[in-house]
């Protein structure tokens, strides 16, 4: 077992609905040694990679993206959540639907922070059924820059966003993958990494 | 003149109508290099005080509290925008008007991560009118918690926010203070300190 998931073992807590909260540590207040043990961990499992750009999304996940960041001594651009139909030209955009709001989003990032050059780092706090990531998929995808590898704090395993992120071929390495919850005996099983 | 002074006229650009667009290195796209940097002169102008929390707001104060907590060895809570109505009990509520979006929100904290013992250090990227920092204040009051300081990447100091703050007696730190800018001529004044 790893840090991470000590970690949620001991302040994580299960709702009904197979909702996790962990806004005790990571994404309402923030464990800033925590997100330090992160980065180490996500510098080994993408070593040999040749990363010059993090990007991740408002709100939770800017937090975790700047301090893993320093680990790679690369900026990091956050997309932004937008409400509004009317872009400037100048922003790559994609509908991302949120599913702990039941609602859609635009994402955008300015034109100007992604390039063909870019070899993006993408990092966020969690991972359910994909759709947030892929709208950063495609924002990246459509700058021609290249996604070299995916760094997510919880996957929730029995949903759909991680087979289908990996099944795309994408080197997506989760911290910990939460295969299936229990409210009421508030047992959490993590799959074997 | 100070490294984010020398930042902002290297980079910032002046836009009609009093904008001073930063995205390129403090709130879109973000130099964690610049936010140790900002770490370390408010760890100096913090000396004595005795800080056991950071408290920011979504979205862009997030990074610089989550790189400057490390030189406090602190936690981070970050405020979260709502436009629901119907909040839970356990959150604390601050009416915050947004002078960019031109639309009010609602911002909200956690009663669990703000409790009497907390002597906080708000941090934010941008102090104009003041009043995001005032919600956090009256979030920070509410939950009597003290709030030790403020620290602020840019002020607009011919917006009445700052003279604001410190009238009411706050230690309020900024480490550029723009007292005039011109999106004619480019040029950018910054308050001696």
């Amino acid at each position: 077992m790893n840090f991470l998931e000590e970690r949620i073992l001991r302040d994580g807590i299960v709702k009904e609905g197979n909702v996790l909260k962990v806004d005790s540590f990571l994404n309402h207040q923030m464990d800033i040694s925590l997100f330090e043990q992160m980065g180490e961990e996500f510098k080994k499992r993408f070593a040999g990679k040749e990363i010059n750009k993090i990007v991740t999304i408002e709100a939770s996940g800017i937090g975790i993206a700047c301090v893993v960041a320093k680990y790679f001594n690369v900026p990091v651009v956050f997309a932004k959540k937008s409400k509004s139909i009317n872009i400037e030209g100048d922003m790559y955009v994609a509908e991302v639907e949120s599913f702990t709001h039941k609602c859609k989003n635009q994402v955008i990032v300015s034109k100007k922070f992604l390039s063909p050059e870019d070899k993006v780092l993408i990092i966020d706090d969690f991972l359910a059924n994909g759709c947030a990531l892929q709208g950063l998929i495609s924002i990246i995808t459509e700058a021609g820059a290249s996604v070299e590898g995916i760094g997510i704090a919880i996957e929730k395993g029995f949903q759909m966003g991680g087979r289908l992120i990996r099944n795309l071929g994408y080197q997506l390495e989760s911290l910990a993958i939460v295969d299936s919850m229990n409210a009421d005996t508030k047992e959490i099983v993590f799959r074997e990494q």
